[in-house]
This record gives C-alpha cells, sequence and structure tokens, in this order.
C-alpha cells in the first residue's frame, strides 16, 4: 500500500517538478527513475512534483502518464509528498489522473489550465471551480501563461482561493508585480501556499513572503535550492545573495545554450544524463541535444560542480 | 464493416469541421450525431472532419475520441470521406487514435501541431514527419496559429509535402499573404491539397487556386457552401459575389455575438441546436451561451434562413 | 503653387506607398526623388503615398518629413493624387503635418494609430474623430497591427466611416476574414474606399469587392500591379492568374530573403537600387542589406525583370 | 544657466518618472509643474526623469518636449540630477532632443528603442551604439516591451555596457528572472546602474542587488519610496515588509481601477490631480478617467494617505 504524506498548510519549502526519465516515447527509464527520486529525497526537498512542464507530461501517452504517478508513488515511499500533475485540455482526463494519484497514495494535485482554446476569466474560474468540486486531493492551481497563453488573474485567484479544495498556486509567469500582488491580496488568508516557478526568482519572493518554489534546478542541485529556500526563509540576506549567484550560475550554463522556450528542459535533461540520473531521451516533439551542446554543458556542468558543491 | 472511401488526390471541395452533438462531457449525443451526419451528406459536402476545433476535440476524453471516430464512420458508411483530427500534445496518443481511424474505415487523419511547447520550424518538420511515418492512412497538416501559438511556415510545409503520407494541408491562419505563399510554392505539384479554415475566405482562396475549405458554417448550411465552392471552382463571378454576401451574414450573426475566440463555436453550436441538428452542451472548459444569447441567434437565425434557404 | 487632384469617391486603384529616397538619415536623394516619381506615373498607379510603413515615415525627422511632402507634391505636379503619411505618436504633429501637406497639394492623409500606448476600441475610435476634426484634407485610416500592435475593429471602422472627413482605409493587417467583413459591412456605403496592404492578396481582394491595393511592390513594377488591378476588377480571372503568379515570384525572391518583419522593405529598397530608381540607404533603425543579399537580389531582379516586364 | 548635477556612479536610488502637468495637449501646465518637482524634491527622491511613458512623452509634441526638458531644469535649478527621456522612432530627434537636454542642464538622457518597426538584437545594438556615439550626457538604455513589443536581451545590455557613454538601464518588463539575470551578467561591473521600473518589484531588486527604481508611484508618495529603497539598501528586512504593504495597497487602490495598459497612468494622474499636485488633462490618445473613477480613487486616496502618511 501506498503512503500519503499529509499537507502542511500552508505548504513550504522546494518542490522539485521532477523531469521523466525515459528510455522511449513509451517506456519509463525505471532505474533512473529511483535513482532521481533518491538524489532528491537526500537533497532535502520538500515534495516532488511529476508531470508537469519539466516532467513533459503533456507529452506522454496517458497510459505512461498513469504508470508514473503510481511508480513515483511507489519509490517515493511516504518520505515526502508526491504532487502529481492532471493538466490536461480534457476536463474528463485530468479527473481519471487526479483518481490514480489518490489511490497510488500522492498527496496533492496541480493544473494548468487546459492549454487549446482561449478563456475569459470567468471561464478559468468556472474550469477550475469544476475540477476542484470534482478531485478528492488538494488542488494547486499552475499559472504558466509561457505555454497555457493565458494568465490566471490575481483576483481570479483569490476568488478560486476560497475553495476548500484549492490550497495553493504555482506561478510560473515570471512576474514580480503580479506575484506581489498575488501576496498582497492573500495577505490576510495564510493557510493558502504561493510558490513560485523560475529559479532565478525564488529567493526574492520567499525574501518577500511567498511560500518556496517548484524550481527545475532542484533536479540537479537539491540542496542549494533547499538552503537558499532556507536562508530566504530565515532572513539571512547575505548567504541568499552568495546562493543566488550559483542559481544565476546554473541559470547561465545549463538553461541558455540555445534561445528556444523549451532550452531549460534539454539543457537540464542533458545535465542530469551527465550526472548520471537519467537517459537523455526526451519525449515528442522536444528534440534533445546533439553532441555540440552535450559537450558545452559537460564543461559547464564541472564548473558548477565546482563553485556549488565544494 | 466500415467502407473507407478513398480519397480523390487532390482533395477538393467542402468538408465540414463537423462540432460534436453531446448529452455531457462524457456522452456523445448519437440521435443527434446522425442526424447531423444525414444533414451534412444530404447537403452534397464533399467530406467530413470530426475532432477538429471546432469539433472541441482538445476538450474530450480519449475514450470518447475514439468512440466518435468509429460511430462517425458507421453512420457516414462510406458515402463520404471521414477525416479523423489527431491532434493531441502526446504523439503516442495521436498514433493510437489514427489507428482506430483506420480500422473504423476513415479515409485520412488530420493534425495540428502539439499544442504544449512552442517548436522551431525543424522541430515542426521533425514532428510531422515522424507522425507521416508512422499513420497509415493519408494525412493532412493541420495550421491554427490562433490555437497553437505557432506559424507552420510555407517552406515547411512545402518540404513536408513531399513526404509520400502527407496529403495536403488544412490553413486556420486566416492570413491571404500565407496562403497565397503556399499556393505559389506548391504551384508545381498538383496532387497536394490546399485548404483553408476561415468560412470568410474560401471563395476568395478557390478563385485563387485554393482546392476548397474545412468550413464551420458547412455543419448549418452545408448546401450554400458547398454551392459557393462550386461557383468559385467554375470562375462564376457574379454567382461567388451573390452566395459570399450571405457567408458574412452568417459570419455576422452567429460567429459575432460576443468576442471571444471561441465565439464562432458558441454560435454554431447554439444554431445547431435552434435547427434541432445537436444538443447545446458545450465540453469543458468552454460554456454555451446562455438565454439571453440564444435569443438573439434564433432571431437571426430566422433572417438567415430567409435569405438563405429561400 | 502647387495642384492638388481631387479624389474620385470611392478612391479606387494602385497607390504605391512609395520609398523615401535617402541620402543619409537626414537628406533626402532628390535626384532619385524625382526619377522615382516619374516611373510610378508612368507605370500608370493611381495615386502615390508617402510616408507610410515602406516609406520609412516614422524614422525620418520632422523637419524631413514636412520637406518630403513639399518636394514629392512639387514633382508630381498633379499627375496623380498624393497621399501624406501623417501617422504620429502625438496628435499635434499629426495634425502639423497634415497642414504641410494640405499648403503643399496633397490630395489625402493618411493615419496609422499611434504607436506607443495600448489603446481599446472607444479610444481608438475618439483617436480618429479627434483628429478628423482637425484635418482639411480627406483622411484615410491605416490599420496595421504588425507595427501598432492594434486592430482597428471592423465595427470601429463602421462607425468612423460615418464621419464626413473619412473617406476610406488601407488594411494591412493580412487578415481576410477581417477584409470581407469590412466589405460587409460597409456594402451599402459604396463611397468609402477599402483598399488593402500586402501585395499578395490585391487581386483576390478586388475580385471580392475591395477598392485596389497601397502595394510596396508598386514601387518596383508598377504596371504590373496596375494590370493586375484592371484584371480583377474587369472579373478577368485567367489574366489575374497569369499576374498573380509574377507578383508572388516577386514576393518570394525580393521580400523573403531573411525572416525580420522589415524584410520586405530591406530587399525593396535594394531592388529599387539595383534598378536606378533609388539610393540603397536606409533610416535608423533599420540597416540595409549587406553585399551577400545584394547579390542575391541582383540575379532574382533579372529573373523577375525577364518574366514581368518581358 | 541652468545647473547640471553631476551623477554619482553607480547611480542609485529613486528616480521619479515624472508625469506631465498640462493644460491641454498643447501647453505645459507650469504652475503645478512647479510645485510637482518641489513635491519629489522634499520628498528626497534621488533623479526626476521626464518624457518617459508615465510622462506620455509620446504624445506631445516636439515644441512642448523640448519646452519641457529646459522648464524641468530651470525648476529642479541642480537640486536633483535631471534625467531626459529622448526615445523616438527617429533617431534624428532623439539626438536634437539630448542636445536640449545639454544646454538645459539636464544630467542624463534615457532611451528606450524606437517603436515602430520589429528590430532584432543585432540591430537594437547598433541602435544604441549610434545614439550613445552621438549624445553627450550619460544614456540610460530603458527596456519596456509592454509598449515597444520587444525586449532587450541581457546578452545584448551586457554588450552595450561597454560602451563608455552607457550609464545603466531601467527595465520595465516586470520579469524577476530577466532582471536577475541583469545582475548577474553586470556583477563584475559595478559601475553600471540596473534600476527597475514597476513599482511592486523595487523593494525586492534592491535586496537582491539592484539599484534602485524608476517608480511612477514616487510622483504621489515620493518618501514613501525613499524609505522603501532605504529600508532595502540597507537590508532591514522588516522595514521593507512593512512599508512594502503600503506600495501594494498603492498599486491596488490607483493602478488597478480599469484593465487597459495605461490603467496605472490614467489613475495615477487623478491621484495628482486631487493631491493639488497637477491639472487632470491627458494627452491624446489617452483620455481621463471620468468622474465616476474620480470618485472611487478619492475615496481610495483617502486610505492612502492614512496608511501611508501616518
Amino acid at each position: 500500500m501506498n503512503i500519503a504524506t499529509k499537507l502542511s498548510v500552508p505548504f513550504r519549502g522546494i518542490i522539485t517538478p521532477m523531469i521523466t526519465p525515459l528510455l522511449n516515447d513509451e517506456t519509463i527509464d525505471i532505474e533512473n527513475l529511483g535513482r532521481l527520486i533518491n538524489h532528491l529525497v537526500e537533497g532535502g526537498v520538500h515534495g516532488i512534483f511529476i508531470l508537469g512542464t519539466t516532467g513533459e507530461g503533456a507529452s506522454l501517452s496517458y497510459k505512461l502518464k498513469h504508470e508514473l504517478a503510481r511508480l513515483t508513488c511507489k519509490y517515493v515511499n511516504g518520505r515526502v509528498p508526491v504532487f502529481v500533475g492532471i493538466t490536461d485540455s480534457s476536463l474528463q482526463e485530468s479527473i481519471s489522473l487526479a483518481k490514480t494519484a489518490e489511490s497510488a497514495g500522492a498527496s496533492a494535485v496541480v493544473a494548468a489550465l487546459p492549454y487549446y482554446f482561449s478563456l475569459g476569466q470567468q471561464e478559468i474560474k468556472t474550469y477550475f471551480t469544476n475540477l476542484a468540486d470534482r478531485v478528492a486531493l488538494p488542488l494547486f492551481i499552475y499559472n504558466i501563461p509561457s505555454q497555457t497563453k493565458m494568465m490566471i488573474e490575481a483576483e481570479t485567484v483569490k476568488s478560486l482561493a476560497s475553495h476548500p479544495q484549492i490550497f495553493g498556486i504555482k506561478d510560473s509567469s515570471g512576474s514580480a508585480p503580479y506575484f506581489n500582488t498575488l501576496l498582497y491580496l492573500m495577505k490576510d488568508d495564510k493557510s493558502f501556499s504561493i510558490l513560485v516557478g523560475p529559479d532565478e526568482m525564488m529567493a526574492s519572493t520567499v525574501l518577500m513572503g511567498g511560500d518556496g518554489g517548484v524550481n527545475s534546478g532542484s533536479n540537479l542541485f537539491p540542496k542549494l535550492f533547499v538552503d537558499l529556500y532556507n536562508a530566504a526563509a530565515s532572513g539571512d540576506l547575505s548567504q541568499v545573495l552568495n546562493l543566488q549567484e550559483k542559481v544565476m550560475a546554473m541559470s547561465a550554463k545549463i538553461y541558455q545554450i540555445e534561445k528556444s522556450g523549451a532550452s531549460f528542459l534539454k539543457g537540464l535533461k542533458i545535465a542530469l544524463y551527465l550526472s548520471g540520473l537519467c537517459s537523455y531521451t526526451m519525449a515528442s516533439p522536444l528534440a534533445r541535444y546533439e553532441d555540440k551542446e552535450i559537450a558545452v554543458i559537460k564543461e559547464n556542468l564541472l564548473y558548477l560542480n565546482k563553485i556549488i558543491c565544494s
């Protein structure tokens, strides 16, 4: 039987949006899955989020998604809460995946907007309300306009926060004015968790009152992100600046090898491959980097390991 | 056994992007499905395309998509070719749906880009090549930047057209310079079908050499679109202008009741409901119009029936 | 004294959005200005439009803009109507330029939206009404969302068309559904001129009832565009298809040398330079093509001259 | 004779992007100009920036822009540095305004990209280099993609920073990952000033190492922004959180009365009018709020004055 870890409320800390180790489009790389999960748990992260953007959730088949939810919960085995991404353009499929998550022992589900039709704020509100009404696990809203091409307005979030099933938001917009508006609007509801996506802004949002980060880089350097979160949460500014520079070095040297929107993900998967934590296979439609980029990342990784892990 | 109609090459004429009659998110309205199909076939359309944007394909569960493919082929029963939309953010699911389409007796499949990650033109080319390599039915490319937020460049289309499995393109960009560039680049390959999406520009593209339209309005007024196509294909300009005005009246009075991106679809589904051809249920996340808009459409429909069908 | 040519209403035909021959950022190339104007008038164009996008109007100093208006009217000398672009982010400067246009003998002024602040449709309506109230010459609205990042909605155009000073619209959106909606909404006001920007769609819009084109390519091949306009206006479909292919060849071989938004303009200016009709200088911030691209265009131009002018 | 205040390098602190007090489109409200300048200087701001977005620079005539530069320098009279916005779609006009700024006694000039043509990063680099080569005062780059629709990439900024005439950047993108990338790339060049636009993120950027803010709200509450800047610069986190909440209250209650892009500016101008610091006139194409919104802002201002100034 799988064990669900009850969420602390508000949920605070570092959640790793786990990459999906793949042998090919249809097959999970089970060996590396276990290895990666252990790496994260031992690195001290406060939760693991699967099937997000970093997890290439949208690219995976249904069969594989359900299987990954079960396997992750099994391997995590209650050591940290598991958050399962249930984003889908079909509400029915989101609900179906939420059921699997629940039975597998996940602690929460996470949903971005269905990413085909453009919706107004009222339709967005209705959508998340319908979803929250029909899932048993705590639901986190996921704002990621770079992919969905829609912004969940701060007032919409505030309105949704009163739903008993909605526990927080992951904001990957990268907009600091938006994030600070969320903090301001929700200042009287301390049970609602406000988490940030982009690695580069986690520390500053926590300094300003945010609850933590769902940061891709914590796949590679979990302890760095946990330490930075702790420094920010405890107001240790000089440690924040010290560790922030390492996060920025990682961003510059792993995420920005080329200029496509998925460059962070392509770089990250190669860095994890080079670190012995996953195969380099990406699910269609993304293509993995070729030898040339791999060589660059290999060298950059040596530098990063030196400045971060020493 | 279901009967596949062999496609004429290049495929020319009016393909109806069929709306999906629903009782609720999980249930096809089978009675109206049969009725609507008969309405289309009797209206003279040259093909039926299911699970496109107008068919709310992205919003439906997998089970329902596969079921709709089977039911449509069964009810059409070889009277016109059936095109099955296999657009999905997961390549595996597209392939799976293509297999169902094939076994059900469809004549072709249609795929837009996976609509989560932003892709470059090389990744777009690789994606469609991978897909074409793995489907048995003729594949039509579907360019719909309003939903996918990516444009399949004309040079990319030209390159893909040489794939033996790729038979044509449906362009829903609305851009006349782009469409005319497709016609120019493909002028020496008359076997490749270049079809247009927006109802309002079908006639002008056929006058300029286009192969026809995949027009939502033909759900409601199939004969109007077939007549307009025939007028344009035969160069009867005065008849084109006469019928074009009726198409524009329909666009103004059914599609533009409000300003959201899905207003055409909401209006169309209500007009079909009022015409006794489907229930008014929409799949989440879209919400059907309320009584106020329904009353407006009802009155507009009386006017349209008068000017179009008399 | 300068001579204004009274506009026919609705204005129909081909207006050349003239490039601005420059010696440098601050100096008009007067010799080529006269030569280019003669080339256009002798090519049969129905009007000349200066200081549009093709004329790099936004990049020129105020002094140079006013001077160009005066010089163009002088050199045209009443042979065809002169349209002066008065687009500016400052209403006062638009009005000031309209006054110069009037005193110089221009026939009309043309204004896109002020291109700094994002405006709603009501603000757009107010803006053009304010402007029309304060200019003495006929005003043409210029819809160019690629530059202004705002669409003047069809209903807004219809409302503005009732202003006695507003004579027509140039639509450079490239959207055929939008253009056809304009034609439909204005079908009962035949005095309002609906002109199209992109060269590639002029013929089809005229076939559908449009009044003509403001087409950059007519700088280079004025007679081609005039002939195509005449073929379309008279419903000679086979001649339309014959000439359209030449226009598309020009678009492919001059406008699409690279993929930037200004590639059409860079290519056009080089082609005119190679044709002895202007210097190749562009105003900052655009940079002219280098030798490599010039060599490509030179070869393409030989081909085009052969297929177009023979 | 006007007095220029020499800039400290790097420039740090709060610069007010001053609104332009107007009697009408053509006339500066001189009385309020003096009153507003005194309000800002007495509030302790470290600089005054005229003719930015908040100053409606793009909407003003050339005559008025030059006049405002002279009048502001005269009234400031060396008490704080004056920064003059020279953004223009024409390079020549930017240079001309920079000359007036210099002779009037301004300390620096500020330029966003020319906002008509879309430019690549190389063209952006060339543009700013050309401009910097031709102005005598220190030049600050202004990144404001909401208006120019172009992002000045962080690598481009780094490259431009080596130009001896380029002293810093004002980033109004609102993107925290971008801002932190700037800080990281420029970490070894402490002479380059990195300032932030949006009020809501000033404090967090200064905590992370930013040099200060160019914040619209400091027109209304200069002391609040100066105090917040000082708290952040000195690492006084609890004071930062205390004052940040007041800034967010102002943002919620003045800037977000409606949802247009210029709502912050419309709200701010009314709040300043109600505070006796300017007339409520806006330059075309923006329209001032009507009585209904003014009443809301009046009430909100009472609340804000209570929580901020007590």
